[in-house]
């Protein structure tokens, strides 16, 4: 169940906080927000952000007012969510085969402009058979793998088959353009890794927009790329649209990519309020495990510390050891972790804590968070 | 924020159900039930259940009816929930350090029983301070480390100086017990593995309690224990209680463990019911990731299809690749995961769909889905 809010006036100090409590810390991610913003009104691309990293009205509207031309997301109710917290453009990432979910996204398009993908022909009968609901019609993007291994139609002729099929599939449905998202290449480490995945994935919208020229076939928006990558799909002249999620937060898989040279930097600004419950001679425990953040993705690390390390989580505890000279916290002592994968660790949380160094600001609710269906 | 309770009437079968959704097979959750009772009673033992695997007030109530002596949870928060649910006593199996949260728990003690654990001096001094607020007097266990190396008081010396802290802490403190949980045995493959940890665990509380019963101090109830050995603390003749938790669900990892001759058996009884939502032509991509399911303790398996296997988890989506000859499931096709690790895959879920056979006889809210304080 939902978790009470925070009773928390603006002004507070962070010392009030009760933990684990999940933190933002403001002026970190609006210089993150305008970094991003900056290099892609200077690059001549859309923002299209990934709501899936934050699940949060409030941040939604924030990238929109900087200039977000919509959210992306990946699930019906996390579309839901965000039409509900005045999104105006919603994009779902990936095929939705349940009927029953088809027909809720189709009655999102009288308040919101929305679209979803599709690599299936199974795909596209059944959201064009949902479609019949909409208000207004509906963005169809035709996903194609680029190397990922993981959804999106395999071949040039696949995706102009299901493109073709778009056109006859009724009015409710526009064709809109290529989904093109390489999600493996985005924490490869090196940056000459990355360079190799993404040149893969341009090289596949090039044959598919070759293809379809040769058709006289329009090819709309080509759309993808995350944090890790963006700037070289940005730079690869065929995408329009890039849809990053992270930058906004930066967890510590993005931090331990290797920065390619003159390439925007964001920096952390989400963490996780943690506190010494248990002190031991050579290690202390604090009060966040598996429930309060993810590790699907490694460790967290913490904030300012770079001589601790975090290890051995459990449902509510992890382990806090030297990793050089410095003390050890104490008991009762307060930290911040970074964590490991930002997306899975906000999920887990109904509030975000929004503080200016040590002052908290303002509480956002996580409207998305459990937004699974 | 809350999901709202799926729109499921009593009767309605599975196919009716949105996923992804966290199923619970009753007839296996009551067998498991009734075969941890049978064997307590049968031993002489007491079972308190450890809420933290399900963080639910209907499963709570079910294992209190069943004759569990009361619950075990590991934050305040849980604990209001249990009580709020109706359970008559609770026990936090860990110590509290935050004064704030100390005094929630003392305003408890009013309307269950309720029970802590300390480690430290200071643990015990912020304890005895809210507990002046306390309406009845409050449980005090001091935690031993008996091998795991996280929380837990290293020496019997330290035990003991505790204990005597304890009883000049005031009327509202009543020491109660041992709390000696082995929380790195549990999931150690081999049944000798299993007790040789659990042999040093009960050395150290031999240890302890003859130190005791030599300043002529009551020794309580020594209690501990998880689904993964609790058959040897309760051979051992030194525990008086066990807290076993995941015996209810039985998730991947316990089912990963060789069982011990002559040991009780518990069928799985959560799994997540997920979506084939992209077929390619040598594996398929199902709608339950990371936000639907914790891979900290390894992958799914998925209910009766030994030849198909769960990979490559992102976000919202996962991989399932043959392990064999036969088909792939199709495109809209739903599955039954066995979660890697129940207690952070229920902490994701607002709902709980309980289900006999094919057909859906209640919905069970996850009142402590979120409780991190």
């Amino acid at each position: 169940m939902v978790m009470p809010k925070p009773d928390l006036a603006p002004g507070v100090p962070l010392s009030a906080v009760d933990s684990p409590a999940l933190l933002v810390d403001l002026t970190a991610f609006e210089r993150n927000i305008a970094t991003m913003m900056d290099f892609v009104r200077a690059q001549g691309i859309r923002l299209r952000a990934h709501g899936k990293s934050h699940k949060c009205g409030a941040i939604a509207r924030f990238q929109q007012a900087a200039g977000a031309v919509g959210l992306c997301c990946q699930k019906v109710s996390e579309a839901e969510a965000f039409v509900a917290a005045g999104i105006g453009d919603v994009l779902v990432t990936n095929e939705v085969i349940d009927p029953v979910k088809l027909r809720r996204l189709a009655r999102l398009s009288g308040r919101a402009r929305i679209g979803i993908c599709i690599d299936s022909a199974l795909g596209l009968e059944r959201l064009a058979e949902a479609a019949h609901e909409a208000e207004a019609p509906i963005d169809v993007y035709v996903e194609i793998d680029v190397g990922a291994a993981r959804c999106g139609v395999l071949t040039t002729s696949d995706a102009l088959s299901l493109i073709d099929r778009i056109g006859k599939a009724g009015t409710k449905l526009r064709y809109a353009g290529i989904q093109a998202y390489q999600g493996q290449a985005q924490h490869l480490r090196q940056p000459a890794q990355r360079r190799a995945a993404i040149d893969v994935a341009v090289r596949r919208v090039i044959d598919l927009r070759a293809a379809m020229a040769q058709r006289g076939l329009p090819i709309g928006i080509v759309t993808g790329a995350g944090t890790g990558t963006f700037y070289l799909e940005t730079g690869s002249g065929v995408y329009d649209e890039i849809q990053p999620g992270s930058y906004i937060f930066m967890d510590r898989d993005y931090r331990d990519n290797e920065a390619a040279p003159d390439t925007p930097r964001f920096e952390h600004s989400l963490t996780l309020l943690t506190t010494v419950m248990s002190a031991q001679p050579a290690h202390v425990v604090v009060d966040a495990g598996h429930k309060a953040h993810a590790v699907d993705s490694g460790m967290p690390a913490i904030f300012g510390c770079p001589d601790l390390v975090y290890g051995n989580p459990s449902d509510e505890h992890g382990v806090i050891r030297r990793n050089g000279d410095g003390p050890l916290p104490r008991l009762g002592e307060r930290l911040r972790l970074i964590p490991g994968h930002c997306d899975p660790t906000v999920n887990l949380h109904d509030w975000l804590i929004v503080h200016r160094g040590d002052e908290v600001v303002d509480i956002w609710p996580v409207e998305a968070r459990g937004a699974l269906t």
